[in-house]
């Protein structure tokens, strides 16, 4: 299948763990997309840093301030990547940005429920809507029929710890309302497949892996998948989607994860 | 296997539909629980009219004030059924209460997530929580080992409508909010099933197939399946669980639903 080949994306998430690394590694691709579109909550933040010092190197990475539990920013995101690509279309949304808290199931509250809950899942759903005149118009734009990413896409950044079926290492992590909110973004996920699929987008949840990052390592284990590999992964799954995997949840080495 | 024979249950969502159900084929049984908790959000009001009279008619019946999206209401109403129990644990708690609405997927917003989400997941994540001791206190008080509804469970009433693998009945009502909530229910049924093992709860969701309620209507359709037939399918369904059911979804007539 090759290299993944795209005019443009757009990541959530995007200043650190898998967000950066998918930032860096679309940049790096031989055939780099013209658009990069990198969301941030504070795009003149401390930790926005590294994500400063890569936009400054490269002219076709532009940093989006959106805070992904905002409609308010949401919709200010959208209005912006829109005035940026000057009447062309979308073709890849990643969904990536996410949060954690590793909480027993005895210390779950309904606050911790909902914001997990509404940056996790809501987050994905509300952006999905924002960006699908683009997503749409990119599709219309592409030659062949059938769905790919290089067409236009939804990646939503799941988990196995969203998979019901395989309850993935809950002696170590109960994290009640991550795994609720994945399985909710699973099925947010197979709603947006079969609402989409007229309008030309696939979409697809991906489990990066147990990854590297500061939300891996939060309960004081040391994750197995570097955030290298795991985007390596990721972004060569993205390539080889078809319309027959419009829907499903795969992981980082385009393996089906069960519901 | 025969009927379900239990000393206390509390339904919630008691005032209607399948809930009114519940209570009243639980109060019609050869030996009918010592108690019946009937949880409402309004016990005065015009939609608690039946549970009223039924419960003037029934003195194993209580009416318990209970609105499960907020969770002083959940403690306030373990506090009552703690004190009514005098002692004794509580054999089952059903999560019934629940809401859906029918909105196409380009509807759905922020607060019709976060509203379905709070209702359908995190109060029956807080109703486990807060009748936990309770739960317990049956489980320890029974005989023999291993787990039964007999001694203590937490019963979800989910919906195949939560079930990512079947995506059932998109064509008729796509209800993102109430999928992606139910999907989540399912993803807790495993996590309470987990964590309360080994306090002797079993954990079981269960799809009540679609009902001839206001719910079951309210897109305009006919459901084919009557509140008498599911709720005395749904019975007799506990009545057989055993330790190997703990963590699954099941329909009305005990058939396994795919997540």
């Amino acid at each position: 299948m090759g290299e993944l080949c795209v005019r443009s994306v757009l990541v959530t998430g995007a200043n650190r763990g898998i967000g950066l690394g998918l930032v860096q590694h679309l940049l790096g691709l031989p055939n780099p997309p013209q658009w990069v579109f990198a969301g941030c909550r504070d795009p003149k933040g401390q930790r926005a840093q590294e994500l400063q010092n890569l936009a400054s190197k490269h002219p076709n990475l532009v940093i989006i301030p959106l805070e992904v539990s905002d409609p308010a920013s949401i919709k200010a995101a959208a209005a912006r990547v829109e005035e940026l690509l000057g009447g062309s279309g979308l073709n890849i949304l990643i969904n990536n940005a996410g949060i954690a808290k590793p909480s027993s199931l005895d210390k779950e509250t309904l606050e911790t429920m909902t914001q997990t809950y509404t940056t996790n899942t809501v987050g994905p759903l509300l952006l999905g809507q924002a960006f699908l005149p683009l997503l749409k118009k990119a599709a219309q734009g592409s030659p062949g029929s059938g769905l790919s990413c290089s067409k236009a896409a939804i990646v939503n950044i799941s988990s196995i710890g969203g998979s019901i079926a395989s309850a993935s290492a809950w002696e170590m992590i109960q994290a009640s309302s991550y795994r609720c909110s994945k399985a909710a973004l699973n099925m947010l996920t197979k709603c947006q497949s079969l609402a989409y699929k007229e309008h030309g987008v696939l979409c697809v949840a991906l489990h990066p892996g147990w990854v590297q990052t500061d939300m891996g390592s939060s309960a004081g284990h040391t994750p197995p998948v570097t955030v290298d590999a795991s985007v390596t992964g990721m972004l060569k799954v993205l390539s080889s989607l078809s319309e027959k995997d419009t829907g499903t949840l795969l992981d980082w080495e385009g393996k089906v994860v069960p519901w």
